[in-house]
């Protein structure tokens, strides 16, 4: 997405060569049109999947997801990465380990809120190693509810988890793919993989 | 506002005389259209503010915080309460005590993001006590910028967080406000206040 690769290029800053920060439009300041055309693009990407619910993880995903579900005509679910009082029965659960963060969250997501008819399309801001993307493939699946995709606003193509995840047989779009961040400098694989 | 009043009283369920879930289209599952329109609403109401920023928290503010964000042609600025690897430096921060998960966050904002030349509408899913409230115009605050008005999609009108930021001379706008949430019954206020 050609629009989303300029904003990186312009305002996206390499913390290292793994650590691409775009807090400016997406991970603490929100650019809500540029959410917009990626909720868009996402629906366009996946018009044929028979999408009926979109779900990702708090907090970076929400803004773009809404914004798909929004498109799509479809509800969000987000999962959540703690527990919340008002949220305590029926809970599924996976865990995720964040190479960033290196901690372990536990996510959850409300059974009553996938049925096992759902086809779900999964949203999320960053895929590197694939660690949030699996944890919501393994919830998810736990309903009985089929993936009909993984939708990915900035692949890092030099980490496993796209790889591993299109070997598996499922469909993930990313909107920029990164191919390296090396030397500070910001550079996108050629063209996008399905 | 008539509609998601209507959604309240069909979907929320009321856990104790002080604790209303709507996880079915706000705090877990999110509902686009309503978001949608909640954002057009808080639109309508801060018209003539003047509003160059959104500021609101993590995560079931954001949903309703960039579709306000859309409709008014700003950024949105989401806090953090957990501290990110990749956001350090240059950090502003309040505590902010939850009543309902009993516990302290230390909520962050990167003052890069918000000059004090910002006209800011904070907006936020509930106002019960107005902790978060007072955590999100403290933080705002250290930054010089103004605090243009606070928009609330439920307001616990029986608390008194809308009282005391209402008498500090903030312009406060809540979609709903709940009178009474006691024998599991919602009952409304009658009409908003500003």
């Amino acid at each position: 997405m050609k629009k989303l690769e300029e904003k990186i290029i312009k305002e996206g800053s390499v913390l290292s060569d793994s650590v691409l920060k775009v807090d400016s439009f997406l991970n603490h300041q929100v650019d809500p049109f540029l959410m917009k055309e990626i909720g868009e693009e996402f629906s366009r990407l996946f018009a044929d999947r028979g999408i009926t619910k979109i779900v990702t993880l708090e907090s970076s995903g929400i803004a773009p997801a809404v914004m798909a579900a929004l498109t799509m005509d479809v509800p969000l679910v987000f999962a959540r990465k703690r527990k919340s009082l008002t949220l305590t029965e029926g809970l599924l659960t996976a865990d995720v380990y964040s190479f960033t963060k290196e901690e372990t969250n536990t996510i959850t997501i409300s059974e009553k809120y996938i049925k096992k008819t759902d086809n779900v399309l999964i949203i999320d801001d960053f895929l590197a190693n694939g660690q949030a993307a699996e944890g919501l493939i393994n919830i998810v699946s736990q309903t009985g509810a089929s993936i009909a995709g993984i939708g990915i606003v900035i692949e890092k193509a030099f980490q496993d988890g796209g790889k591993l995840l299109r070997e598996k047989g499922f469909k993930v779009e990313s909107l920029a793919r990164l191919q390296s961040l090396s030397g500070g400098k910001v550079e996108f694989a050629e063209e996008a993989l399905t």
